[in-house]
């Protein structure tokens, strides 16, 4: 290990309190991006973001507009053009709190329980975003460090709709980068190491159902109407098969079967069947016959009812119900087809005694990266020297719309890591984030730095 | 027809521009009760009658103080002991609004469009309360009538708890009367006059679904746990058969079979499947097959789910799920019995991926009422004087706990009639009162009051 780099962790090292400190202070700011209520927080936080750039010294910091919140944007370039660059992604805005009186403390006063800092963003992920900025500063101590870094911290990953992509488009000059590092993807287990290479694609809909032209008392009506409620419910339960699949035709048309060697990588990965029920707290497991419980989130696709409203306690029979449905696609479901497949099953389904409109939401296909990169060997290296252990290549259940914005606008691939727990409780109740394992990525990024930077003084 | 009707009539029909100028400022006290936030106007109302109960010069008017709202008593005796007493029955509360975007004017803005009153309450039942003291202050007029009135106005009957059979108990002596009108039961059509004989009951009860412990990121757990809104929905479609009766084992075990006579009675009144989709906007009518849909409001049972709830627009897979059960029952069914089958039912038929409870929250049996008394026929007269037909004999699908509490509490059986139409949209957006018809409802009452007045004279 050069000289180097041993000054550049001891520096990073030496100034965790204060970096702590300065999360601390980010995560005060309730950032909430789905919610008109929180527009200044917005602004608060996007100016936190680039003060907090500024005093890294970089050659350049500023807000870039867009139709909704800016997105920061901040660079430090070499002298030398044939540098790698590498885009460092991030949002600093956080998903909604509620329901509030699920959480043990304020989700904005950050709260440090033993080894865990808790609150909204910790994880998701105002926590991995400082862990690349204290990476960057402990890097700068270097004098002439043989790499191009591009920050773009956006504030809308968490609520539709994102205007990243018309960032991309407006800047795409000043935004060219070899790749970009997401943190934003977490990892299988404090001692374990992960770089996704895989993310799940995601559509969603609403579907209204009216039956009655306004509520009606369920005295006088019992009887003899059919209750928007009960259509709905019938339509819900029959979404799923016994055997746990989509019973919606078509859907399973293009999705990409696994192959014994997938299967067998998935199966080294360390997360049983007892891993999950411990972290959903669920009494049993359930999902489609055939798979493991991991294979079931990341190389399978799913579908689920997140939200169902109908009626209300004073007691009618109410007119119209509602659903949105989320669905989670693996290569090669197209979300737009899958959405079609749904309407024709819900028009085929749906009894005459109602009306009904299912309205797309939005739709991200799902994501397969290139592992064969030399972006991706500098990760795996920094990951391995840190913990010992090799990284495990992972897919994930979720999407990042920001892996698929830069794909498509900037043509680059991202290197997705992170070091969220698979217990942080990312969108539910107390949030955290495992300090020991930020401090272990934060060295981590030091060294993948060092890495990028070996790749030109190659 | 004697000379001091007439007069009661004229002074009636002189004064209905004043009676209803009080309607609608009884008509802005949005006295919700349902809603703690109402508390103030709750007890406005409450003020409201007693003053307008003092207008009319009665012996005696106080507020009877419960746990909850006050009920408003009123009283006017007659120095004749044996003369017939007859306790009038109302309600100041009025159901919640919501959803107050359906409604074209502010609901607690009276707002008179052609021959009809918007408002919240204008049927259900302030307009009702109206016009029985409209009738009561008219027939003030002969000096001494042979009857005894006491109001006895509730401030609890759109929610629950009531505290009415508390006030029955407390005050048993005072409140002792021959019978109750009750003006609560509306009327089949504005040609057809009604008395109300039969009610179904009402059960209701609440289901609460949990899964995992905390909401959970779609994406990280789709395909492995079993969704709460998934289950309930699953459920929710196994409460009916395809033939629309409900699947609920014992269900119809006690249900007292319609025979052909009430069969051929019931087909005499003038409610067709067209009325029933007219005034409930749906596209078709729907239900348990073998009875037309008349019979299935009111001779026949039925179950709605009239609240369902779960999951949030943040799209993560909740942890729980609930929805309000509403099932209106029929002569002998127990709703307590009822609970315990609903009870077994969901025992048996839950997965178990989840816990659940289901909280009873208010049971009450069918009301059938003896027709062969003084004061069905007091009042089977009075509304053929005013309509010039027979009232039609009806039960309707919904109940009326007072009629249950009076019954229960001081042995008294209610005669059941009222001036609201089919299409008021009681407890629905836009609610109204058809004024025409609420004018020869006044002048009913007066000939119901003379004709038990008549009874004594006899």
């Amino acid at each position: 290990m050069t000289k180097a780099i041993q000054s550049s962790l001891e520096f990073a090292r030496s100034h965790h309190d204060r970096f702590l400190d300065e999360l601390h202070e980010f995560l005060t700011i309730s950032s909430i991006s789905g919610d008109p209520v929180y527009e200044k927080e917005m602004q608060l936080a996007a100016d936190w973001v680039a003060d907090r750039l500024g005093a890294l010294g970089l050659d350049r910091v500023e807000l870039l507009p867009t139709a909704g919140n800016p997105v920061v944007y901040g660079e430090w370039l070499n002298p030398d053009s044939s540098s790698p660059t590498v885009m460092i992604y991030g949002h600093y805005d956080v998903a909604p709190v509620e329901p509030l009186d699920e959480w043990d403390s304020d989700p904005f006063a950050p709260f440090l329980r033993g080894d865990n800092l808790y609150g909204r963003g910790s994880s998701d992920m105002k926590g991995q975003i400082m862990a690349c900025v204290a990476a960057v500063e402990a890097l700068k101590l270097r004098a002439e460090v043989p790499l191009n870094i591009k920050f773009l911290i956006e504030g809308e990953e968490e609520s539709g709709p994102s205007h990243l992509s018309d960032v991309l488009t407006t800047h795409h000059e000043l935004l060219e980068s070899d790749f970009c590092l997401n943190t934003d993807a977490g990892m299988v287990g404090p001692e374990c190491p992960s770089i996704t290479y895989a993310l799940r694609g995601h559509m969603g809909c609403d579907l209204h159902v009216v039956g009655p032209s306004s509520d009606l008392h369920s005295g006088a009506y019992g009887g003899v109407v059919q209750n928007p409620i009960h259509v709905l419910s019938e339509l819900i339960a029959g979404f799923h098969n016994e055997d746990g699949r989509v019973a919606i035709p078509g859907f399973y048309d293009k999705v990409r079967e696994i192959d014994e060697a997938q299967r067998l990588m998935l199966a080294k990965v360390p997360y049983p069947e007892e891993k999950f029920l411990m972290e959903t707290g669920a009494p049993f497991l359930w999902g489609e016959t055939g798979y493991s419980p991991l294979e079931r989130t990341i190389v399978r696709p799913s579908l689920d009812v997140v939200y169902f409203e109908g009626g209300s306690l004073k007691g009618a029979i109410p007119s119209k119900a509602r659903a949105a449905i989320g669905m989670r696609l693996v290569p090669d479901q197209d979300p737009k087809e899958i959405y079609e497949q749904t309407s024709n099953y819900v028009r085929e389904s749906l009894p005459e005694a109602v009306t009904w409109k299912l309205e797309f939401r939005y739709g991200f296909p799902a994501i397969l990266v290139d592992v064969n990169t030399p972006w991706v060997d500098a990760l795996t290296n920094a990951l391995e020297a840190v913990w010992g252990v090799k990284p495990a290549l992972i897919r994930i259940g979720g999407g990042i719309p920001a892996v698929i914005d830069l794909k498509e606008n900037l043509g680059i691939d991202s290197v997705m890591t992170g070091f969220s727990l698979p217990d942080a409780n990312l969108h539910g109740p107390n949030e955290k984030l495992h300090i020991p394992t930020w401090k272990r990525g934060v060295d981590a990024l030091i060294h993948f730095f060092y890495n990028l930077a070996d790749l030109q003084d190659q």
